[in-house]
């Protein structure tokens, strides 16, 4: 049975995140019907990191098996014309072909989110549903130079939901970036991978940093803490996107056979 | 009664465009029910450029008179407190106060645009409604070259609607610069002032250069011929933005006062 790796963009507001659930529409729900409609088989999609509700995506990565041989093109277009028929807000962007070593889960090397603050006093119009607004002023250099003293290995037991299911709370955080450009603030972070509600976590502790009720220092006295009672209130889904995963480049070769 | 000059960003999908018209909600009417709520007058706003159904804007522009003097800074927040009740996607990004000579639409020198194409074969699931899906390869180098052709002072009959009101065809285009970011092909245009659907003309044209129907030079003869029916198809209003005016320094100096 060949394997497809597949790379879906979605707008996480109408969704109840990636996983099936019972109160509402999962974006595996939407790719798992589109798939049976256009392949005539019931699949069960694995990604690379099953994003909360209303979390968007740019880059989810998610692998699938099917009894045929398909071309790829075809794979993605009539994936997308079938979720565009159920008037879903999900979209295929590239489809590959992969060995059967390929997880979309276990494979990945690095995960990539982002997360979009608008800080300014007007709130959103074009932006709404798809960034944190934040009247109050934020400095983004003290947010800068407070995130930079959580990178690295460490214990984010503060920095994770309570309901959090991994087994360890030990993880490495190789990027944690913030930056202003106009009223708009965005944080970068990636990692192998992450806890969670590990992204919003940080990023809501960071905006304490931001409005001067922490300093700096702050977030690694909270982190130091490994208490969850010592983190900034989570900052609300709709400004995470989940970017892009990093895979080994033995996923290339077996995709160009 | 001073007068005021407000930055108005807005989602163009669910107006009619800025102008007041009888079959559904305007920008206009979004705007002016909310001063009425907030200061108790009827007041009529004048806009830089009335956008058209399903236009957006980062920075149109408008003024108004109020009867008292109120901190620009309240206009601002009184403003967006009644379009959130109201549940409108219009925010008021800046407030000023000008001088009585300030007139949002007669003093502007500059009116700058930008048009969004989303080149790639899957529709946008992210961008839904924020950009012109085009799923066939375009060649942006071409749409540059060919945008060149028509920049400065010409009569732009083939690219106005045909129930443009203006009294003359001629307009100066200052900038027509189409450039490729990954999947996203963006056009910025700017001139003192356009006719009516004169950007979407132009973008629907440059299409027909990017997809190889036309040679660039094609831009240049449609031009010439001052007949509308050489305009390519009329780009989609969903991927227009109304981005900035510019007005003369003098503007802020009476702002100050």
């Amino acid at each position: 049975m060949p394997r497809y790796k597949l790379t879906v963009e979605y707008d996480g507001f109408p969704y109840v995140g990636w996983q099936w659930q019972d109160n509402g529409r999962a974006v595996q729900q939407a790719m798992e019907e589109a798939v049976e409609r256009f392949a005539g088989e019931r699949v069960r999609l694995q990604c690379a990191g099953r994003t909360d509700t209303g979390v968007h995506a740019l880059g989810q990565v998610a692998h699938l098996d099917l009894a045929d041989a398909w071309r790829t093109d075809t794979v993605r277009d009539a994936i997308n014309a079938h979720l565009k028929l159920a008037g879903d807000r999900v979209a295929v962007v590239t489809a590959e072909q992969v060995g059967a070593g390929f997880d979309a889960r276990h494979s990945a090397l690095k995960r990539h989110y982002l997360y979009r603050i608008l800080n300014r006093r007007a709130p959103p119009a074009l932006g709404h549903g798809r960034l944190w607004h934040v009247p109050r002023r934020l400095d983004a250099g003290a947010m800068q130079a407070a995130a930079q003293l959580v990178l690295g290995q460490h214990d984010f037991t503060t920095f994770r939901a309570a309901e959090c299911q991994a087994s360890s709370p030990v993880r490495t955080l190789d990027v944690l970036d913030v930056a202003r450009s106009g009223d708009e603030i965005t944080v970068r972070a990636s990692a192998r991978s992450f806890l969670h509600h590990q992204v919003r976590s940080l990023v809501g502790s960071l905006e304490q940093v931001g409005c001067g009720r922490w300093p700096p220092a702050g977030m690694r006295a909270a982190l130091d803490a490994r208490d969850r009672r010592r983190c900034g209130p989570l900052a609300p889904a709709h400004g995470l996107y989940f970017v892009s995963v990093d895979y080994p480049p033995a996923t290339r070769e077996s995709a160009a056979k």
